[in-house]
């Protein structure tokens, strides 16, 4: 049984952690906390091999370290972090031979459609994003759509099929990132939905994500839990654990 | 057997539709011809008692007066008539005791989208609109997207849910006609699709058309051959010859 | 203000009830009852002008029969009537100028999925219904998969085209309701969701609902609070209510 | 330039593959060929370095000898092999350092929907298969479909979701191929489209390719032609020359 704290465990994406940790078989929650514990002091008392941390992202920088620190593989929930900061807590996770990741989305459905997505751009370079959400979303488009065609981009070889794009009505064919357009729709009764629509010789192809709620990260953090252990680098990405 | 006349025969368009009324058990094309061909001496000719017009947008408004004078009842699959040319022709053919169809969309399929569309409007006033073409399509949104968000319009009892519309990247959040958005989406592999997305309370209804080709426009001329003969007044949109 | 009694207020959908109507600016929760409380007397205490039932099956005919000889127009949402007890209460409505409704499914978006589908299926005679459901569903197909089958066998006017329909495996084309084919899909992260796929010449058209929560139900439920008090004849399912 | 002979040129499938070669920058036709050719000859007088074989299965083992005989790549689009031949094929092919394919689908949309379906099964055991076609269409399911099934099955680590399949009408939960459910839809208006449905922990992922026509091959066999051309071993499956 691997033990595992969970950080952060008050708040309610904690809660359900500590519930689906519990439930695997594999794994067991030593401790729960939150900001203000100790929380080397508590990896020390309790040997815990993980921390899962879903605390806020401007503590996610600290906890990591003092994790590292303790000799325990970081599961870090929080985004916002800066590449330089990723890079100083990989260089501390190779000198401490901890394993650990740092992860902006730990459902396992959207980082496989957005690998899957990566892997359609090689062959198939006419592509757009349509992501759907509920009105109470701040921003359009949503991380997602923006990292799916960041990835998109990275991976294409050949340019997209040209097209006269003349709006008779403004914003008609959506944001453009770098020529992958990104179309956001916003309606109650949907949670979160993605669509990388790649488009052929006479023929279509799209990979569609659909989330009904945060419960869908609780697979993904279990599996981080299990495969942090045998490793002795801190990825960037639930992808770079999955084969 | 309707006697009938396509006139355009020669298009694309006309040669698919003389076979189509020819292979409709209750129809038959007893003339086609093209512009130059005197089509009211062959209307009294043949006595043909619908004349389907598939020729040029320019010569429709003309085309449907010749049709009534000489008693038969006009298929016009021309678009681009001003408001105030329906009227006149309307008036004619009430005169002349003529059913009658301009209709700028043939396909079943899609008329059926836009008048569900309408229908649900009344009840789920949250609705975008997606519409796909291949990246030949000069213009975004398409005429039927346009179309679909104008009866939504109409339809609607109540305001859309507010929502921010925080745009990261212009144009996330699509065209907006009077409330309603309009996404267009150019790929190859694509011929016309569209999709009309309601959300509701902890539920969505999408309603979906595809077409494949202009065949599709076959099975709705046929319609409005055997539907304007039963009639006197000359209608615009083939859902008005639709229950 | 319309006056309304949620009876069976303490099970899970009547929770719910209670919250939906109170938030509807037309209507008020007058009482709240259950199994075992006189429901006659509440309703003349009261002077209510509505009743739901969303107690146990057994219990509707009963319950509704109470309700209209009270003089409040019920709204039932236990399924299970046999055709001749829904005749008796129609006869009784009558009697009482009494609205009501008795709705397997309050559900907006499932009720005009079903109608469109009736409607669509008059000029697409090839269609297919496919359901998905969570795998703790018992039975397949679902209730509204065979409803929606068996509207539209009432609908079509033409035989569907032929099919082979040779099976290398058992099963792959799926149920057969008089010849409309049923699909039931299972699997964990769907709620309940329904596609009704038409095909035409060079064209489909789909109509395709999702359901997130049973939560889904009370725009229903509260448009029928508002309709029922309208009217003076019982109705059978919450299309009758809707334009 | 990569010099490529069509076998098989004046069926369907050889003249657009004529054309979709001579397209391509990189490849050029320089010989056509049908049955009754002498194949070893033409391959030696043109120096061809790939042959793409479309004629009938039946003589696909010998053309293949043949090809690989007389030192060029082979390119085979017909199905039917049998394992053991595809090994005698093989040993051919090593033995002459020869490259060449044998592909059952040379869609590439194709291609990736199985390899992706196949890599998703990992994490989410729970799925199913639901392919559509014309209603001409002579068995079901499709072979395409079947094959999903199979690639799945060897790639899952998991057992699926117990479900109780508790059929009112027989045939409603679909085919099971080792646990896989096929579900096969026959409608007009399709030509051929497949969905992989994946459910998980409160989300769901689905990949779906759609084929408007054979045209759909064309990528396929201009990118085997300029990987055989690399290799020198045979392979089976167009997703072996894929990175």
């Amino acid at each position: 049984m691997i033990k595992v704290i969970i950080n952060g465990a008050k708040g309610r994406m904690g809660r359900e952690a500590v519930q689906a940790v519990n439930n695997d078989s594999e794994l067991e929650v030593v401790a729960q906390c939150d900001a203000g514990d100790d929380l080397g002091a508590l990896i020390k008392a309790t040997q815990a091999q993980v921390v899962v941390d879903l605390t806020i992202a401007s503590a996610g920088f600290n906890n990591t370290k003092i994790i590292l620190n303790a000799g325990a593989c970081p599961v870090i929930g929080t985004s916002g972090f800066q590449e330089e900061q990723v890079k100083i807590l990989q260089a501390l996770a190779l000198e401490k031979k901890c394993g650990g990741l740092i992860a902006p989305n730990f459902s396992i459905g959207a980082v496989l459609m957005m690998k899957f997505a990566a892997q359609a751009a090689q062959y198939f370079p006419d592509v757009e994003v349509i992501e759907a959400h509920s009105p109470e979303k701040e921003d359009s488009p949503s991380g997602t759509g923006i990292r799916t065609a960041e990835l998109i981009n990275a991976a294409r070889r050949k340019s997209p099929t040209k097209c006269s794009d003349n709006e008779l009505l403004k914003g008609a064919r959506g944001a453009d990132l770098e020529g992958v357009k990104i179309h956001s729709i916003r309606l109650p009764g949907v949670v979160a939905q993605q669509t990388v629509f790649f488009g052929g010789h006479s023929e279509t192809l799209k990979i569609e994500h659909n989330s009904l709620s945060r419960s869908s990260f609780m697979p993904g953090i279990c599996l981080a839990c299990k495969e942090v252990v045998k490793r002795n680098t801190l990825v960037y990405g639930l992808e770079c654990l999955m084969d």
